[in-house]
Parts: structure tokens; sequence; C-alpha cells
């Protein structure tokens, strides 16, 4: 596996398919641009999902995470984003995504979505 | 955009209509007038909603919580009526305001709404 | 409104008696006296309701909770009058009340009662 | 009422029997000793209850926790024991009781349970 | 009961087997090896089971995590072999088990399990 | 000793004179009454003291506080009372008081003063 | 006393001249405006002084901090001028001021100044 | 060594005598009786200390913790006794103890000491 | 003053020019690059200075964190280095800086260095 | 740089010699034996350091602290130990080490070391 910011995920076998269980990651480093002024964006990012078939590799997560580094994003559309790119590479039973941005003009922004 | 106090909400579109997800605010630099002493009031505003078509623009959000300022307003009426404002500019699925004041009287007040 | 302790529960009209929202309130300078030993006990008060046709007034309620000082109630008994006194004033649509009361005997109590 | 440590819980009449609420304890100062060792044991005890006809006095509670001092008990027993001996004493309409243990051989340990 | 690390479960009768109640554990002291890099990994694991006939002994349980110390396993697939484990030796009415790991590539992973 | 209100602070030896040791006590069930507006007053009371000849008892120094109960005093008047009143009793080689009042006004105060 | 924002701060004679003892308020609800772009700043206000013949009234703190809210300041200007102001008010023996602003453009800001 | 209670301190040859370096100890399981009324009291000690040629081991201070379960012992006394104990027992460098006591009569009790 | 990095650091005249006052900054939002292996890593900054006769202009400085974001450097170096260039910008009385990065390897990190 | 754990500590130059900062270190994730029963031990590590001419390399840190998983060694021991490891391979200005153990027998211990 390559360490470049990849939009790629990697998945491995679940090693326990018979049983609804879930899996949860809380990244701190996640961060982008503003596409209106280029300004960076910082935000921790909370994710639980239920796998089916497939689990996320913890180090592609980390790539895929950096490869939005250097793009524009407005907030709600960045975190309903990687809860698709997730849900696509991982087929889950369900999975739910929370982005926790930092504070920008006096107000702090939690966006959360879920799917199914 | 403007940069003075306005009670005209801006909005766009929501980026991802065709799922529910959920967009939350903290504002903890809201502050209005007792109508019945003149002596400010201070609050923190906890916005929580489901968008539908529309979501509400952040820096309009930040000039409309401006524009209580300098106005008189009930801890109830006022939670109320923010709820309202917002509803109206958005139209969303569902959303809730809960309005946290400073201590008056040795007593701590909140108000929580939600639409519908 | 005197500034005098007193049983009167002041009330005035809920400014939006079409939605049902819900008013919180944390007072934590409660005192009153053991009527076995006669020494003072102290609680925190946190009060939830939501109001049907009237709100209680916030400073009328502040001088209620100083009309318990100089009387003596059991933990059990006072947060259930407290509560129907309140209910009786303002006919809200439900409330709830949680006295938390400092540590006796090194047991710490809370006594949390609701209507209906 | 002795200050020996005593099983003997007392009561008192519920002083709002037509209404279902709940009083809480926590009891930081429980200590019982291993029976297969004799070494002491240390727990906080939290118990919520709603009553029926009868209240638990609050130092016969005290004085019931203490009887435990010197005797033998094992965590899981113990906790069940407890809540036998409330509901018994008291006959409430629910009761539930949180036994938590300090940390033995790495693991903190919490028993938790509940009537009816 | 030996103090060598073991896979052999001990447990004993249910004191209270005529009630539901629950049992938890924290155990902050679970490592074991990464399977691709040999590398030390480092848990949290948090065990909640309602007893059936048999409680799982707390000396055995410590032992039998001490098993897992120099041997590789994967996040998801060494809590499922745990709660597995677990679930076996005690046949319990239901039972749940929650793995924290410690930060790996910027990313903090907790595992979640329950039977059934 | 009474269980009443009183002035009067019992002590007793220092069973340890001939080293400087620090005793501390954290008190927060202090109230008075505000000498203008006759509102009472709540405060937490913390207490520090190296004791020569002799410590204060601790129930005595809990009939102290409750004399204050009914009397008008203001914050920066009272908390230096009550220092003088306990440096007069116990003849300490030190003694601080730290007096941490409610919010009033919006605005929390604390008062420390030490002796000599 | 009025109660209208002032600039006036009415002092009182120290009751314990004679000792030298600090008194600290926090204030919570300080806000201007920013002299550049005219929006609102929002601070919470520490002030530690040791009285020498006169103490601060607590009210007239408050109006005096009110007075600021239309005013334009600099982060580090209202900071010195506000301690200028308490110093030259009650002639304390000493006096600091701590300044602590709401996050603008991703940072935390806090002003500290000291008398003499 | 035995698993008994026991005021014999056991103590082993310090690792490292040529290096001034400390150790802390925290014990929240201390229980002993109040003399007065002998009902049981708790505490946490923290113990601090700079050892020398000899340090205490830990099982043994642990049985030595263990031995004033059953004895009565004034607040103020105790921690200084367990710390001349202690002192006697391992002739630190320098050694403090803080014994930490559950709230009695509404008022939270530290004493700390400290030897030479 | 434009919105691009920038490594230049634009000041402002101190307005309170007599006095040793203390300006502190906390910003959570800094990146950089790993030298060796071109990761991002996280940083919180802490900085604090006396200022002499400028102070750094508080957007200036977001400007100028940002202008490492896609630069490599070493942990200790950078903050160094960060400090290095608001000395020799703001000419301060006295200046610290501590950088306190995001777990790497298992292991967090603080770099803390000050002026003069 | 291998990835076995290794006794040999890897430095690098220091990129600012000429000033004395501190270099801080959190590792939470040290296990070593208990040289006694074998049995395993854990703590958190904290060091703090001035640097000389050669600072510590942060993987190289953690192959250093792994190298310690299955050897027996005495708290007090191994925390001088490591201080006296990393001393010699750093020669720095000053240097600390906290280790901050899991709880044994009821007892949490820390051990700080200092040089020089």
């Amino acid at each position: 596996m390559s360490t470049q910011p990849s939009k790629e995920l990697e998945t491995f076998e679940n090693p326990k398919p018979d049983r609804d269980y879930e899996i949860r990651f809380e990244a701190p480093e996640f961060t982008c641009l503003c596409p209106k002024t280029g300004q960076p964006d910082f935000a921790t990012l909370r994710i639980r999902y239920v796998p089916d078939e497939r689990c996320v590799e913890l180090k592609s997560l980390k790539l895929y995470l950096w490869s939005f580094r250097d793009e524009g994003h407005f907030h709600e559309a960045v975190a309903n984003r990687i809860l698709d790119d997730l849900v696509k590479a991982t087929r889950p039973r369900k999975m739910s995504l929370e982005a926790d941005f930092y504070v920008r003009g006096g107000i702090h922004t939690v966006i959360e979505a879920a799917y199914p």
C-alpha cells in the first residue's frame, strides 16, 4: 500500500460477517479548504458502521482523509461525500458520520449524516 | 453579502436533498435586552435541523443573531421567534432550538423548542 | 412585585401557546430546615415544564423558593410540594422537578417527580 | 433509633403515594470483606426506587449499609442481597441498585440489578 | 487456580439466577500484537453481561486477557473472539463487549459487539 | 455539645503540636442575608490552617457557620469576620479563608483573606 | 443608584483595611464592538484586587461593564482601559485583570494586565 | 509475607539511592472508626516521599492501611500517626501525607502533614 | 491586508507600552508536513508574550500560521522557528511558545520554547 | 531504522542548541513484567527534557519503550533505569521522567525522577 493521499479506499474481509457489530473511528486530523475563500477548514470526523462483507482498512482511511487536504469543499457537502464514499467502498449494513468543524464566525458547526 | 446585522436570513441549496441528515450550530455569542429593565441578557443558542431544499448560510446566521443586540425580548418569546424565523427561511424537515441563558436571580434558564 | 419571600407564584401569558416547548430552570440556592432536628438542608432544584396558557415568572419563582427558608420539610415531601404548587400555578402540559440534596450521613439523595 | 449497625431497615409513610416519583441515593462509603481472602472490598452504591406505601429512612439505610462491614460477601451476591432487603422492607413499585466496586486485579466491576 | 496466562475461563454458579441483572467489567490493561507488523496494540475492554447459570470468575478473566499478550490479532477479529470465548464459557442471557484501542495513524478505533 | 446555631467555637488540643501541618475544610452550605435587601446569599467556604495548640471542632464549626443564617452581612465583611473569629478561637500558626459566593448581577465573587 | 450603563464606578469603604485580602470577580457577560468592523466582540473578564481604602460596588461594576456595549475597542486597549479605570476608582494595593475573548479567525485570545 | 492486617511495614533497598526521586501513592480504600461515636470514617490517602536507603513495600503498605479498619482515630491524629509510622519505617529524605476524608456534617476535611 | 498565507507578520503599535502585560493566543488549527514522509502533522500552538512597542495583528498571525501548511518541518525545528519569527516581528519584552502535536507512534509530543 | 524493539536509542542533532527549550513526551503504552510474579504491569510515561546537542528520535523512543515488554522490572528501578538510559543517549541539559502505574492492591503508584 502506498503512503500517498488517495481517494481509493481499501477494504478487507469482515472477520465476523454473521454478527452485527459496530466499528467506530474518531479522526481529529481532517482538513480541507473553503471553496469560497480558499482558507483552511478543520474538523474531527466520527464514523460508526456495521460492516457487511468488507471492513475499511485503517491506513487506507487515513490516506483517504488526507486526500481532501488541498481540495475545496463546503461543510454540508463534504460530510455527505465522505459518507457516500465509505458506503460505496464497504457496502455496510449501516453507517453514520459526524463532522465536527472548528468555530467560524463565532459559531461551531456539526454535520451528522447516516446510511441508510 | 453585507456585514451589517440583518433579520434577512440567506440560504443556499441543500447539496444532498435525498438524505435526511442533521446540521447543528452552537452560537455562544447571543445577546439581547430585557424588555422590562433594558438590561442586557446573554445566551448560548444551540440549533439542530434536517434541511429540505435549503440550508441556512453561516455568515447570514451570524448577522441575523447580531440583529437582536439592541432589541428587547423575553426569554420564552425570543427562543420561539428565532425558531420561527429559521423555519420560515429554510423550510426544514425538522428543527429544534435551545436557548441557554446566563444566571438571573440565582436561577439558570434554558428554553427548548422544536418544529414541527 | 414585592421582594419578600412568598408562596404566591406569579405567572404571565405563554407567548407561544400553539407549540409544545420546554422551559428548564436550575436553582442551586434552595434551603429549608429538617423537621426533626431543625438543622438546615440545602438542595439544587431542577424544574422542566411544557407551558400551556401560563408561564411562571422568574423573580416570583425566586421569592417562592426563598419562602421555604425557615420552614421544616422532609426531602420527599418538599419535592412533591413544590411540584404541586408549580402545577397548580401554571397548569402546564407537563412538568418535572428534581431536588438534589447535599450529603447527609454520607449519602447523597435526589428526589425526582413528574406531572402528570 | 440506635446508632449501631443493623440489618433492620426502618421505613416511614410515603408522603405522596398517589404519584409515581423516584428517590435516588448515592452511598460511596460501602465496605465488606472478600469471603475467600478476608480482605476488605469497597464500593459506591447507587439506589433508585419508586416508593409505594413506605420510604426507607435515611439514617436507617446508613446503619444497614454499615452492618456489612465485617461480613464476607461476593460482589454479585451482595448487590442482589441489598436489593432484596430493600425491596422486602419498602415494597416499592420499582427499585434498582448499582454496586460500583474498586479495581481488583486491574479490573473495575459494576453490578446492576433491578426489581421487578 | 494458577497465575499463568490461560485461555481457560473459570466460572462459578450465578448466586441469583432468577433475576436478570447486569455485570460490567472495565479492563484497561489489554495488549496484544499487530499481526502485520508485530508491534504491540493496547486497548481498554468494557464487558457487560446478564448471567444465566454461570458467572465469569474475576481472576480467571484477568489471566484470560493476559493470554493475548504475545499473540497477533486484528482489532475487529480479537474483539469478536473475546466475546465468543466469554459467551461460550458463561452462556449468558446477553453480553456485549467494547474494545477501545489506542490511536494509530491519528485515528482512534472502537469495536463494539453484542450477543445475541 | 448543643445542636443549636452558635457563635461559640469549640476547640480541642492539637494532637501533634510539634509539627506544622495543615487542616483544610470545604463547607458548601453557608448562607446569610444581604444587609441591603434582606435577600439570601449563598457561598462555599474554604478554610485552611496550621494549628498551634488548639484545633477547631468540626461539629462546632458547622453550628458556627449555621449561626449566620439569619444575619445580614456584606461579602467582604463576613469573610473577614469568619477568619477573625476562627483565628481568635484557635490561635493558629497561620490560616486562610476563601468565600466563594453564588452569581449576583451576572458576576461571580470570591473573597480570600489570610492570617497573619 | 441608577440602573443605566455608566462609566462612573461607585465604591464603598473597605471593611477591613488593616488586612491585605483579595477580592475576585468573574464577569462572563462583557461585550463591546470591534473598532474596525463594527462587529460585536465577547469576553469573560476576571478581576482580582487587594483593596486599600475603597472597594468597588458590585452593581456599579455591572453597570460599568455594560457601558462598553456600544463602544468600539481593540482587545489589548480595552483590557488595559478597564484595569486603569478600576485602579483609578479604588486605588487598590494591587489589581489584575484577565480578558478572555471568544475565538476570532480560529484563534482564542486572552489579555492579562496587572497593577502596579 | 502474610496477608493479614499489620502495623509492621516492610521495606526494601532503594534501587537508586544516589538520586533524589519521588514515589507517590494514592490509596482510596482507607477506613477507620470515629473514636467518639464508633461510626466508620473513610478517606483517600495520598503519600509522597523521597526515599533514602529503604522504600516501603506496596503490599505491606496495603496491609498496614487495612490495620486501621477496626481502630478508633481522630482525623488530625491518624494522619500524623500514619506519617510518623512511614517515616520511622523508611527514614526518607522527605515525605508528605494528605488524608482526604468524606463529608461529615456537610463539611469536607483534608489533613496534610509533611516530614521534616 | 491580503487573505493569502504569508510569512510576513504585521504588527500594530502597543496601546499601553508603559505597562508589562501579557497577551496569550491559542491556535488549534496549525498543520504542516513531516519532512521525512511528507505526511501531515497537526498541532495546537499556545503563544504568550509581553509586548514592547509592537503587538502582532491577529489576522496576520492566522495567515502566517497558514503559510506552514505545505511546508516540511520537524517538530523541534518548527516550534523554534515560529518563536523566532514572532520575536523578530514584534521585539517583545518576553515571549513563549508551546506546540502541542497530535499522537504519533503512540506518543504525544509537546515542544515549549521561550525568549529570552 | 528497524522496527524491532531495541534498547539502542537513536538521536539527531538539536536544531536550536543556543536556546534552552523543553521537549515533552507522554507515552501511555508502556508495559513490562513484575519480577516477583511475572504478571504484566502497565504505566503511562511522561518525559520532559531540555536538549543540549542531541534530541531523541521519536520512533526510536517507541522501540526502546517496547523493548521492556518481556522484561521483569520493579517500579522504582525501571523508572530510574529509563531516565538513566535517556540521559546517557542524549546528554540533556536537564530531564525528568514520571512513570504513572495502574492500580495494584487498591493503590495507585507514580515514580518521578529528575536529572541532574
